[in-house]
């Protein structure tokens, strides 16, 4: 798998884990730097494993949360550092992400996501790929 | 200069071309490389050197735009890369930023920017440093 495929595959893991409510899934596909920081759409930052953790299982935990789908995710590589650029479309609006991988012993983890409104992905474009993973 | 202020440095430098709507400083502080990209709050994302700078010369054009402060800006570094949070406070609103820097020929350039609205940076807190550049 290329490094490409494989940092799409991260990022599709890491929202399968979202959709699913799937708080295990989700602490395991988070970098184990201390360093991993998270901005979700109108909170402050967070900083640190524990608070990142912490607001995802907050997150989580909701199962009444509402469904969405990803589109035009696309990432760039930079050894052993991958910037992934997507869409969070739900029902009522669009998120616009980013969500940076490191690579640890071999396997890409996030370390840093900010989701924040947006217009609607370009229906099409070169730098668009639609991927759709729900 | 350590590499955390080289990052901060440069984080300031951004922002300082954006208050003085110095379109030449901007264009040279963002990365040469051609995956530069760049989420203006409501925008769409841009991708590439020439929609990137594009954006920038249009936002700077506006020499009635409002007026802000940077507080809170930390840095951490990965090797040749950099993640910076920070806060843009303006009079009516604030917003939390990453920029992501590259170093390319010794010199930490900007390669990926998202500023989204939030509530106002936290008081105090171990994990901020207060740093306000105007």
């Amino acid at each position: 798998m290329s490094d490409q495929a494989a940092v799409l595959f991260a990022n599709d893991a890491f929202y399968v884990a979202f959709m699913n409510h799937d708080i295990e899934a989700m602490d395991d596909l988070w970098a184990r730097i201390p360093t991993i920081s998270c901005i979700h759409p109108g909170w402050n930052h967070l900083l640190g494993r524990d608070l990142v953790i912490e607001s995802w299982n907050s997150i989580l935990a909701n199962h009444d949360g509402p469904s969405f789908t990803i589109e035009g995710a696309m990432a760039n590589i930079y050894n052993d550092m991958a910037v992934v650029i997507c869409y969070e479309e739900f029902k009522m609006a669009t998120l616009v992400a980013t969500n940076i991988f490191v690579r640890e012993e071999g396997f890409w983890r996030i370390m840093h996501h900010q989701a924040s409104a947006s217009p609607p992905p370009p229906v099409s474009g070169e730098n668009n790929q639609v991927k759709t993973i729900q």
